[in-house]
């Protein structure tokens, strides 16, 4: 048996770890709060204790980004095997992290090693990182079905790539606010931050092109994000041929499948850890559906599948 | 007092049309149910009578396509003026119709005469119509925004357009159906008819051109669309010279509101005939974002508002 | 025209009320805002001068308990008409305020001239008060249903009476806490305050009775308020003869309906000042429900009513 | 392994309980669809073929009453263990299920030996059955608080007990309906069959007494039922002594939880084969609330743990 600490226990992606791993049959895991303030969910969490990160396997940090990065720290310095679920390890470069978030990055000298946790894209970095960064809710849905594209050249490079995003509110997190305001959630919706959200940046470095246009939706559901996609195919290339790369490259995954008909739905993902994809031709383009959950594939699912790969597990342990 | 008939009266439309109308000063609505079989919300309704219609001023047709065009030529030529809310006479090309709707259309001779009512870009042909075929509620979620923009070229003319629409559970109708139950809904989303979806020649027919993409989505709230619409403007221009023009084009109207900042809600339009357009730059692309009720300004609203044109009416009665 | 103000009008019974009033055809509404830190809804709002609220004709005062009691004694000494939404003015006795909200109350010697403005239960005294305690929302869905059984004597005054009330979100008020948070009220339900809900003595003291037993629970709806009340009936009185006393009682009233079959549903009383009534016979019991919009006639709807009467204008002014 | 068939396999009870077998490791699950125009949810599903019920261990019925009678005669007579989800065979006396149903009861020689399957108040019987009929959903959530207070004596024997009964939207079944359209349910609640529904009568059987007055409602969920019973306990009885009670009986239960504070929400038994109770003292009465999935321990949950009993498998297998 392994030992984990969830750091952030009182927030969705925390509790949700924690519904995972009591399913696991190599963990205990320790929830630990970071704030004083917060009602303790589950009577077995414990104050956040830095000096105690070393005695763990592994950590999750489910902190606030900018808090994390200085647990990641303590916690690889003291042998640690880390997965942040912040964005603080996700933009390589501390200018930019700086430009988004507002702040200097509060460890920089972690950036170089931390790997960028996509797991399908990533898998050998995983398994021996130390520090995995884990990949935004909304990147996941957008880098999935199109990375396979990009890297295989079936794209147009000159033309730009949108993704049109919707997802539920759990992403906007535990913390009551206006924005989560039954009230305001509940037979409503809205787009936000268009042209301006902090996920376009870890977009466009894992693309490693800028020609990506995001627009993020708040649904009136509790969980999932849709993500619809649409791209110029190269010439020669039709949905067809779209979809059999896409089903080549992850034909064998796990958690990722391919639809030969019909669309993805945000109940075939929901408390799962899968993403669900399609192609369809419209016109001149290409349409790319994708389907997860964000506290799901998102999130939690994607930080134990990573977390499994570290410590040596199967990496579907405990999440089917 | 002029006297008006809704035919279809059981339906989602038909029931918003009674609702409008029973605020109008000026005229005196009898419902009128199609279906035998459908039971009648109103004790007033009456079983549809063909023969009569001619003693109406106005008729609205709330009837599926194809039996509307039949209704509607013998109303038109029985002297009423008619605001057909079906898609019988929305495509101007009978071939068109015949190849999207699977059937020869049931009465091409009074295509060349019907006004497209879209009532802002047509008021004064609505005005002397005697037949109006009122838009499909995505269609007039998308053209609101983007008509001022390609009718004053400031848009890029050979990119193409996207329109990402998102739309409530009461745009599938009121008959029972897998689509509609609540279990299919709720905490649900999805996309749907991508490439196929019946309202794309009515919107490239209007545009004067093919090169917009359209994707629908079902929303698990009850009213309301959301379109979010992709452009490349034309060289030098902006977010701000698009939201100037769209600012200058509906400065005067009193159903469309172009939003100095922010973005367009549900929850602001629903239970009403207005329109919220916002416009924001993001990368090389402006991104549009337009909010109707469906039941609204996406159809018994903008009927209400053609008939009230048609019978000489204030174009806002009933309707604020 | 008559002036009125609308303390308090960033919470939801403020903003209710200000989108009634713009159809008033006799009065000027000013909101006013009572919290420095409340973003302003409307750019009219004016920060509370309480040395300005005898330039009022009618004060609406929309504020927490507590702080209502104060304003209510400044506003009618300097000679404005109140109503008062808050429940500072609805218990007579000021020891139960002190048990139930906790804390002395702030102006006793308003009590003995409060009216208890359950509109339809107290018109000749609304029409004169200079203060009128609106009910709480729960009471008034509880009361109308089953003040004229009581007075009638329609009921066995032995037997308990057990209100089963269910109310949405917005019940809860605007500000954001953890039980108005998207996920924990969006696909859940649950009772609260069981035995103790402050609005059990309110009800208490308008039935001259402390039989009555109160359970509220929190619906995922954002209107509305369904009330299900199980009474003995006393000897000889069956279900007919409830509804016809309660026909008889409302026959003429413009705002309340007592179905001649069928039950209420949240959605025909939604957005209005109606109270839906039904009852029917279940065993040895009489089960009423009654319907309201808890900002309707529950709230803001009732305390319109109540104003017009005060100010002299038809009682269903800006209502219907 | 054993084998098991679920016929009726398109609805909602019959595709939870494959959902729950994928994790059961003692059976092989075979889905059969009783209807020819049901679509197949899963490509494994057969067609109903009667002769072949014998070759199962064991035989869900999830098909509607009626029907549900002669399958498990057929199944019982060729030597299968039958779980009949249906109504069918739940009414020991067949002159009540004709008045209920409206039709005379298809295999009356087969009512003697059914054993009404409240797992935990029937679990020697069940062991031994070769027919269970598995309780109603809204009976299983008001049986489960009531039985040890009935059978312990805690009632006041002459009182009436209400049970206020609240349930999703699933519980109406998956067929598209008026009542289960999203435009029914959403924002919406209602009471509905006052004094006449069919799960009357089981109760009263079950609690060998017809002094309880029943009612349901329909919630704006999917999953769950939240019942909430009013009762009067004996002299001497208070909220705690039927707290220990409850405590006492359920005390080594896996699946029902009696909450020593709080009250039960749908969202803590959602998905799984939990009911959670609780007690408060309300006035002169007793308030039991008590919350189960309707699909869960109200159905299929419950049935796949009477299954397990009779199989000879550990009885939470699958379930936890």
């Amino acid at each position: 048996m392994k030992s984990v600490a969830v750091v952030g226990a009182s927030g969705f992606t925390g509790r949700e770890l924690l519904h995972l791993l009591r399913r696991h049959r190599g963990v205990r895991a320790v929830p630990m709060s970071a704030r004083a303030d917060a009602p303790p969910r589950d009577s077995d969490t414990q104050p956040l204790d830095m000096a105690r990160l070393g005695e763990f396997d592994g950590v999750f940090l489910c902190t606030p980004h900018g808090a994390a990065a200085t647990l990641a720290a303590t916690a690889v310095a003291a042998g640690a095997r880390v997965v942040d679920l912040s964005a603080d390890f996700r933009l390589r470069d501390p200018a930019i992290y700086e430009q988004v978030y507002g702040a200097p990055h509060p460890a920089p000298e972690h950036l170089a090693e931390a790997v960028y946790g996509l797991t399908e894209h990533a898998r050998p970095a995983v398994r021996s990182a130390r520090l995995v960064a884990n990949p935004g809710c909304y990147p996941t849905s957008v880098l999935l079905p199109l990375l396979p594209l990009c890297q295989n050249g079936l794209l147009d490079e000159a033309a730009p790539i949108i993704a049109d995003s919707k997802s539920g509110a759990s992403g906007a997190g535990a913390r009551p606010t206006e924005r989560t305001h039954f009230g305001n959630v509940h037979e409503n919706f809205l787009a936000y931050g268009i042209g301006t959200h902090r996920h376009t940046p870890e977009i466009h470095q894992q693309l490693g092109s800028d020609r990506l246009v995001f627009t993020p939706h708040l649904l009136p559901v509790f969980r999932g994000i849709l993500s619809t996609i649409y791209v110029t195919p190269a010439r020669g290339i039709d949905d067809a041929a779209v979809r059999s790369c896409l089903m080549e490259h992850y034909g064998g995954e796990p958690f990722v499948a391919v639809l030969p008909d019909g669309t993805p739905e945000l109940r075939d993902v929901q408390r799962s850890n899968r993403c669900h994809i399609a192609a369809h031709a419209s016109g001149p383009l290409i349409v790319l559906t994708s389907a997860i959950d964000n506290l799901g594939k998102g999130a939690s699912g994607q930080a134990l599948q990573n977390m499994n790969l570290m410590l040596g597990f199967h990496e579907t342990e405990a999440l089917t």
